[in-house]
């Protein structure tokens, strides 16, 4: 129906054994919103992976699941420290400003991530009531470039934002992927490192729509149901998203999913080096490929294949994997790309 | 699982053709965020059934629909009339007035119906900076209260909304069941009425998730698709509420299953009528039953089946029907009532 | 320059020794912000004089004070009580929504007074995530219709809102007004019925500008500076609101403006009573008149006199005084009347 | 009273004739909210002195003009570009993000000044639904730095901005000295470099309060009397505001106060030259001169006078003049600094 595509993590469908969750959910009435035992009990078994001393709760997307985390933790007066790459910045039209009226303080990164020492003299100046009071540390795990927090730097994060009275949140869109690169779990990377409030998600490794938001610090974040509510992003049939994480928490189906995602990528980055002209940006960690290629390949390329150009003024181009990637796809890829070459 | 529920249409799960369109359409890659064939051919369909001249979008959840369809046609200063009962004055924790800052000004009613009488004396006060300006009338079809508005009766709202500078909202989560019981199509009860902004639910309607906005203004609300993203309510994999859409238009299924839930709704309301202690409060013309009884029936039969209670001062419960429920489910909550009736 | 004017309390100018306050303290530098001494010593004055118990903040106009007291205690997905008459809903363009995001929940009353027997059906349907939490009671001190709140009619408010985990909100932009009729202090009618936040207006009583707010929860306000950067609230030379506030307190000329305002209105009041075809509509307090009179009468009075319809559908008019509202202007309004009269 | 202060324009007081105006104007009654025949000719003189098409409006604070100039052509889904080191960015607490609900997207600069250089490479990316949509290009002239924008800079920031469907604002808080040190006029500082919104600053060069708006493309800021409603900038007794405007137009009471104000820290900034320990780190076009000192000398400078330290890590400190600035006040900081300097 549509062409191959290395264009997001999105552009795949859902995976065959959520799509059966559905299915099998889908029998007779439940109480709406959350009050049903399966919601209740696939968030314990969230919060159990978590690590137990934290309260999961789902939303319907990404960026919701952004807005939400942030929303709970800050006022207008805020600010929150990002980089200038974050999804949150860039990629959500405003709505973390919109929603919660607070400032994103934007930083300059080489590589989409944020250390102590690029925040450090930012928060110098700001201090009395004609400034936005910094609150928040956000960074995404893995980042918008597919580059990786170690553990050490997480915690670095962490204990420097705590030290400033701030709150860590990591933006998980692609948290499994992460934890397979980093050959981690879930708890070593959030509740271990000293994370605040962590969202985990689903839509981009196989789900059908869904993301999980968990809190560190639920006396903090207790208003969240009426924010979430308020946001546009409670779900009333939640069964049929707690089925779903149901499926993805099952013999650890995110982990296989992202696993096989990070390999796709790693094997199309080998491939690609094998092609002289082509320049590979970024190391892979994860599940996406930043490549330099001849501007004339690009328009060829992206008329059998989806995938965006990240940065025209370099002819840099975004290669995602997924969790249906497949090999013959990336074959495919090279074939043409070698046609290309010539 | 769960017992038999008369407590929402949102207690009920999803259409088997719906669960099927979602699965049929899971196979390879897709562009998101409606940049997809199936996505545009599917809103065409729709805006070729409300009439042509409008513009219609997916998004993700009832509340989200009423807050885009509002926020796209007012700003902060502005004020927007809707009943007392209104889902989007009592039953949204607030989302519009968070997402739009403007003021609601509700109107008591005595059926969730406003008329031109009911809203031409709150006009009069207020004109100038001190006051915020009436740009919306919001009504629901069918109502919270199960009534309808006539398509006279929205005609009038209309027209006297035009002469005053303001447009017509329709909140339309329950559309479906009006025009199965004004015995209309959806052209006629909206566009041909000259309503400027609606909604066409799917969610309470036998749909897994989604919504459709209809713009009959789309000169005004052409950026509905920047809030859309802003207000968390714009969906990635999108292919996947235009596919419910397709079945859910295909062969009128919307119809179908609106007129089920509106003669089961019927059916209860006739069997009700029967026991003495039971009186109905509003008269029935969709898909719910208002009715008072005795108190110390309430408790025992909500151990046995989800339903609400909606005034604890009259003892008044309401019981919702939707699309699959079953003659036999009716059967079940009268013979219970009538063991405690003696 | 002007006709006379019972239009309102804000078309009178300055008094005379305010503005002599502002030249005196019109001399060489002097922080800005409230950073000077004198700032900080009339905001203890002002804190004395509510009881000690308190904090004081300075801010700029009523609505104002009206948007900081509320946005310091509630967040977004909560619900303020008012009369449906009050400033805050009819008068302020919907300031209160657009800055805190909360929803306003008006309820009609007789007189512009709320009650616990008014509020409590209120409350029950909300409870949960679907709804905005109930936070404050708004009322004024005195009404926009001129009426009084006795001490117990606020504690018994007060208390109510307590007993509901809500807080007690006073627009005392004529709270010096209300101290007078009720012939009381300041503390007494706050402090002591249990207010928890408080605003004492300046501006309808004498001051250029300025008005403050006092709370009593200032371990839940502590937030309110920022919000008063962010909602355009605080004035950079702060000296010349505090100096102001110096003189208004100096001999209680607070209350001594406001005696004449009230006695003015009274004497107006009874004058007005004399003559057959107009009737006082509402129990006059403070200094407003409201009265009907031959609709025939009230734009011959308009070309003379500034002041303002109040219900065109009963021909009543609102007449205000102030502090400087001589004995001289209404005899001259009375003769232009009695010459109307024949 | 006070010491003697460097530290900002708005330590100092109110300018004699201004007290006056507000003192000839404090008589009898007058219609509020800019409701009077004063008020109508100031704006009407300020007007004209823009070039006449274009509309004034009155606000009450320097945080307030740049609120309502923005929020009168913006939507929640813009993006808004200043200066890094712009007032909105980092001195008003975030008033912008929170009554606009849009993005600042703030660039890097050397001296505080945009160009199109600058901006044009942050238009690139953000395109589409998924991305604040760019629609103000935001200067301030002079900038916080000091430094001046030619009006051939200007009008090529005017030019771009338009050329991108983009508005230009200037923050004119200090647009007085700005004319002076350019030798020019409002009109062609404004009208003639084709900006879109301006505002027009008096409390800090020698009004009490009081700031002007003035827009050149009214027909898109037609709401901007609404929203200064509910930002809380509108003000009751209007006639004030006119007075002073009246007095500070006059005789151009307000080049003659710039001037001063731009005389007395070019001679300041000569007299700092003559000490060799002393660096002057930005040239002084404007009112403000600042320099890096020896850290020790930092301190006991500021036991005598008000100065902020502009940045700790280089020892630079902001030494800012104003319209009461004296020859005597920088004789004695010179005198000071030279006893340290030994």
């Amino acid at each position: 129906m549509f062409p191959i595509s290395f264009g997001s993590d999105n552009h795949s469908g859902v995976h065959y054994t959520v799509i059966s969750a559905i299915q099998q959910v889908n029998t007779g009435f439940c109480p709406a919103y959350g009050d049903d035992p399966l919601s209740q009990d696939v968030l314990a078994q969230l919060e159990a992976l978590f690590g137990g001393d934290c309260k999961a709760d789902f939303v319907m997307t990404g960026t919701g699941a952004n807005v939400l985390s942030l929303q709970s933790l800050v006022n207008s007066f805020h600010a929150i420290i990002c980089a200038e790459s974050a999804h949150i910045n860039v990629d959500e039209c405003g709505a973390v400003q919109k929603c919660t009226g607070a400032r994103l303080s934007p930083l300059k990164t080489p590589d989409g991530k944020l250390t102590p020492g690029l925040i450090a003299p930012r928060l110098l100046g700001d201090r009395d009531q004609h400034h936005s009071q910094f609150r928040i540390i956000s960074v995404s795990q893995s980042t918008e470039y597919g580059t990786l927090y170690s553990l050490e730097e997480l915690k670095a994060l962490a204990d420097f934002a705590h030290q400033h009275k701030m709150y860590l949140h990591i933006d998980g869109a692609r948290l499994a992927n992460a934890a397979v690169a980093l050959n981690t779990d879930l708890k070593s990377m959030t509740t271990d490192i000293g994370a605040d409030i962590v969202s985990f998600g689903g839509t981009k490794n196989g789900l059908l729509f869904g993301e999980a938001i968990i809190s560190f610090c639920p006396e903090l974040t207790g208003n969240m149901r009426f924010f979430r509510k308020q946001c546009n992003q409670l779900f009333s049939k939640m069964r049929f998203i707690a089925a779903q994480y149901e499926a993805y928490l099952d013999k650890d189906l995110w982990r296989t999913n992202a696993k096989h995602a990070n390999d796709m990528a790693t094997l199309l980055a080998k491939r690609l080096a094998d092609i002289p002209q082509i320049k590979i940006t970024q190391k892979v960690y994860v599940n996406s490929v930043f490549a330099t290629m001849p501007k004339a390949w690009i328009n060829p390329l992206q008329e059998k294949y989806l995938f965006y150009t990240w940065d025209e003024s370099k002819n840099e181009v975004r290669l995602m994997c997924s969790f249906n990637t497949l090999e013959e796809h990336i074959n495919e890829l090279i074939n043409s790309i070698q046609a290309l070459a010539g």
